[in-house]
């Protein structure tokens, strides 16, 4: 645990006069903020402060700023990398209740929103209006934690990720100023892209208070189906060759016999237990039939089984909703497991081999790690299910996954599709990016000279006072 | 003309040394390498160098470094907005020479081309691979330069602009060291997003060496049409109505009747002088058919002519050229006339209020400009047509300019959609971005502390020495 700043009784003293209650040093409280779901151990922030608007939000960080104490912005808490860890203490700005929609506009497809906002509270808003938006993590997870870590995700394949869908960011600075990073128009050649800069930047560069998301139609006909294989070599190439043929479906997802087996028993459901893929389809009711029909013909050609259909919104919710518990499910197969998931992505061409050799990896191993991914975006995640307490498992899981690593960067692609690097990839920062790195480090610097915002995280800077 | 830096003798000796004849100080080449497509004057640079390798501009950058010299990338010339412009003289790097396809990947749908590639001859070579590049702003730009300027176009509203289209990039930073931007991986959340950043800056942050771009199936079916209006406010409504409805038009672009007009001279086409939309539709054949038909009767409901179909590839080309020569028929309206192009984009709900106010400012003023644009993204152009030694003609285009970008940004719009800020729109950065130009100047003052790349360009910073 890190020293507590010499000024911190200070700064509590300046955020109780402003929150009052919203101000809290509750231990239950401060150790709720120092970790997400990741295996990565509670580092507690010193006080956390439930703001509810900009200007709040810039009042904390100029009190922050004026102690250099670090500022650590807090949502879901989903995040996978240890991202919202208070390693060098400080205060966790808590933005759950910063979660208004402030503004739909259905005629230009785009709306406004808090931070806090959850992306099904949002699409739940948005039912009546037509509307939805696509991004779907899996967790509920907050759209300024989406936004922070470069959230993407099963329909990432048909819409994009995160980077895709902002228009723009209201963000408060290190300093406590405030900025637009752009405006509602759908494209812009004025100057640098710092939406996109902020997008990623996992709160290292400023806190995000306001998001402009684009949102789409919902789609005229959806269809959902399953598809199992002999071997998993089959059903990546079915993903590949679908890929390749630009059949736009809007889901295609991986689960390998481990990940069914334990979906299976999760979410009571008896898919066989192969390697199978989800697949959504968007379009009008003659498309959606003609891409379904595509793939269930080069299904065919890798040796696959049925196509079980499920037209049903209610069926299809079901399965999703499996897939999405896919990392619960990872971690009820062994009772006191700790979850430690990794991603990695790489180009389509190289799917196949990465999935294979990978796979090899697994059966050397005494580890249980369920494989699932989607696919379509050539991104596979591993679920280790461990006992944190075990050093043998640690060693073996960390062994894994630098493996896996380094694989995917041999291979051009990249050590996370969407996860983060928070704490747990800051070691491979160098390896993928080389002197890219030191670019990084000039800029968080230049914005954040004191090193207040979320220290620690990312760029491998000075050690975190 | 800005006085010759101290060291320009000292640094022409050691780039001559480098490149031998491909380093000229001839004052034609210079001129040549002063100005683009714009109206701003010739503001020519000390020498030009033309680079072949990646190593060779890392060395030129590293000569520019050690004396503080400036740097200036060139790639086909056809920017509009003075950013080649050598206002405070310099080294113009001449990237033409490097314009290899290093690499094309049908099985990924990406290439990786040098700077000096011109998206024709891109497009051409891909050809026989059945993949295309879809990004198309009229002019056979490089691809150095559509990064560099956040370039877009006619294809934008379906594919999106450069900066959702590149991978990655291949950089030469201000200090000379090389550094790649990212990875093949279709999606990252590994770091701060450099590729981005790198995307419309203009080359004030670096030379771009390389970049790996997204390549797309041809359609397996393209069809166009032209349909013209009485009105323009029919036709901007049938626009809006499009986008709204969703439909995946691959074109739709604007031309307002003095355009169409000028179009018919310049082309030898014979249009109906009428607000006009120019559109495209890729698809399956059921699909385009499908497409069509709906926009055929959203135009009817907003007073339509017919639809005139250009099924054949021929009369397609030739229509497309037509509108790609919009500029070019613009200037060739007023012998010895000077092409001022200005561009904004809005959001598609203010799209009809913006063009109509700015028509009633074109109807009050002396000045001819055709008004032509990208319209589903909301972007449209006015090419004033001025004789530059005219003071009043250059006030007068100023002046409505300024009204125009002041409308823009009223609309919650940018003051450029796709040309870019240059020196010609420096002056409205504060006025669109606020506080967050200073952080663009901190991005800036960082990445490049001698303020040697491209100064005096999209950021107002202190005098370009």
């Amino acid at each position: 645990m890190a020293d507590r700043h010499p000024e911190m009784d200070q700064v509590i003293g300046k955020l109780t006069k402003l929150l009052g209650e919203r101000c809290s040093t509750a231990q239950a409280v401060r150790e709720q903020h120092g970790k997400d779901e990741s295996w990565h151990i509670t580092e507690a922030p010193d006080v956390v402060c439930f703001a509810r608007s900009t200007e709040e939000v810039s009042e904390i960080v100029k009190i922050c700023a004026t102690h250099k104490v670090p500022v650590i912005p807090f949502g879901a808490g989903t995040s996978l990398e240890g991202h919202v860890n208070a390693v060098a203490g400080g205060v966790s700005i808590d933005l759950n209740e910063m979660n208004a929609i402030l503004r739909v506009s259905p005629e230009d497809l785009d709306c406004t929103v808090q931070p806090g906002v959850r992306r099904k509270q949002l699409n739940e808003y948005l039912r009546d209006t037509g509307l939805f938006f696509p991004i779907d993590p899996g967790a509920d997870a907050s759209i300024g934690g989406m936004t922070s870590t470069r959230a993407s995700g099963t329909n990432a394949v048909r819409y994009g990720t995160m980077r895709e869908n902002i228009l723009s960011l209201k963000v408060v600075l290190p300093d406590g100023r405030v900025i637009s990073t752009g405006h509602r128009a759908k494209k812009s050649a004025a100057g640098y892209d710092l939406t996109k800069l902020y997008i990623g930047s996992e709160g290292t560069l400023g806190v995000i208070t306001e998001i402009t998301l684009r949102l789409y139609g919902i789609p005229e006909a959806t269809s959902a189906a399953t598809v199992c294989f002999a071997d998993i070599e089959g059903a990546v190439q079915t993903v590949i060759q679908t890929i390749q043929s630009g059949i736009p479906v809007a889901r295609i997802e991986l689960l390998d016999d481990v990940q069914v087996d334990a979906v299976n028993r999760y979410s009571k459901l008896d898919l066989p237990v192969q390697p199978t893929l989800f697949l959504e389809f968007h379009g009008s009711e003659a498309s959606v039939r003609e891409q379904a029909e595509q793939v269930r013909a080069i299904s065919a050609e890798f040796g696959a089984g049925d196509f079980q259909w499920t037209t049903q919104a209610e069926e299809r919710t079901k399965l999703w909703q499996a897939r999405h518990d896919a990392a619960y499910a990872a971690v009820a197969l062994r009772p006191g497991g700790q979850l430690w998931a990794t991603d990695v992505c790489v180009p389509i061409s190289r799917l196949a081999d990465c999935i294979r050799e990978t796979k090899k990896d697994l059966e050397g191993s005494f580890l249980v790690a369920p494989l699932v991914g989607h696919v379509g975006d050539g991104n596979f995640h591993l679920a280790f299910v461990i006992m944190k307490d075990d050093p043998k498992e640690m060693a073996e899981a960390e062994r894994i996954n630098a493996r896996l690593i380094q694989r995917a960067l041999s291979m051009d692609g990249t050590c996370t599709g969407e996860h983060g690097i928070g704490l747990g990839k800051m070691k491979y920062m160098h390896l993928e990016h080389g002197e890219a790195v030191d670019v990084m480090a000039t800029l968080k610097q230049a914005l954040d000279p004191d090193n207040i915002m979320n220290p620690g995280k990312i760029v491998p800077l000075r050690a975190a006072e």
